[in-house]
């Protein structure tokens, strides 16, 4: 079924108009008066709607009901900023695999951090590659994209989840499924580093910060492969697959 | 540690002089006489070595030893020729993840399939960026990149793994977890379709020739994402990380 994101709100009047994108888009499907669509307030509730008006993009809601497509754990991903074509990736990828949000951060060895004056229209531009992979995946929820201005705010919002993990090339012993053993985990950080990784000194302040260091295996990812390797690993882990 | 892939046999002698692009790279690379570096057969097998000749390029074989990087499972990823440089991006990411091979096969609804002229051009491109993957990457092998002219070749190479599973939106039950429980197994293959998906008829085929039907979650994947999704959660089921 098609599926169109809308405002929280708009469809709770049992009447909604499709307007912008979704206008067009919905021109461009040819919807005709009868057929059935999904809105979506990308907070996790769908509504199940008749089209009425085809030409008018007008919409009658016929049943509300929660998403059943958003994975029962939360998993956030925490990655140093890297170059940005590789962070547009990482958050159209995360967002289809089910992240519940993206959070970008500098650290010391990061090659490419964007100007505050840029900052605004590039975090309301990956916000829509993220609403753009949401609708195509069929996800009930856009996830967040944010930016933190330092490596120690990171540490302290990505520990605040059942299982913090930071995932660093030279740990050999801490496995992924070491770390998350016994299951019962509800929520997930996953912090990885830029394209030079992160510096020892880093990967100490994360431990004194609760962070458990992993390794993702023998080989060495690249920085936009590992937040994407480690995520899908731990929506198996949690039963999604 | 300084990797370059050699041909295999060349380090048997001893003495190995770095030619072409290998010489370009420890060039770039400044290598002095007294550093080490290591030479990969590309194959499995790893030779310490030392520059004796910084300017000549010339290396003695120190020490021979199997590679410890190589994953003990065989991963097979199967994919439905997808657009040029969707592959290409999957087989750079599948092996940074592992994956002993990366078989392209025709299926009914692929929209790119290279002409059978330019094919042979192809392949040594995509053999260069698994290569080059590799390297970086760390690996003691290159996966193999072939190319299968058929669905049902494809059907029949593929069974031949421990397991042989093939993922489909329309699968719901199936997990694959519950496809991989048991363990055990050595050697695994992927099967994913193309942009379209799978056909119907076409997923009844693969049953027929002993494949296992998965979901990959709730999300539909897109044709790039599934086949690194799966190869993830299977070396992370295996036990790599």
């Amino acid at each position: 079924m098609v599926r169109f994101f809308v405002e929280a709100g708009e469809p709770e009047s049992g009447t909604v108009t499709l307007t912008g994108e979704n206008a067009q888009h919905a021109k461009v499907l040819r919807l005709r008066a009868g057929e059935r669509v999904l809105l979506c307030d990308g907070g996790g509730t769908e509504f199940l709607c008749e089209v009425t008006d085809a030409e008018g993009f007008i919409l009658s809601v016929k049943e509300r009901r929660e998403s059943t497509s958003e994975p029962a754990v939360r998993v956030s991903v925490y990655m140093a900023f890297p170059k940005a074509d590789k962070l547009e990736h990482v958050i159209q990828k995360a967002t289809e695999l089910g992240v519940y949000q993206i959070v970008a951060f500098p650290s010391a060895r990061c090659v490419s951090r964007p100007e505050e004056k840029s900052l605004k229209k590039k975090l309301e531009r990956w916000q829509k590659i993220a609403a753009s992979a949401a609708e195509q995946s069929g996800r009930g929820r856009i996830p967040r994209v944010s930016v933190l201005s330092s490596f120690s705010e990171a540490l302290k919002q990505a520990s605040q989840a059942d299982k913090a993990l930071l995932f660093y090339e030279n740990e050999q012993a801490m496995t992924l499924k070491m770390a998350l053993s016994g299951g019962g985990y509800r929520s997930v950080s996953l912090l990885t580093g830029p394209e030079g990784g992160l510096e020892e000194r880093e990967v100490v302040e994360a431990r004194e910060a609760g962070l458990q260091v992993c390794t993702l295996g023998k080989r060495i990812l690249r920085c936009e492969t590992a937040p994407l390797c480690a995520l899908s690993a731990v929506m198996y882990d949690a039963g999604e697959f």
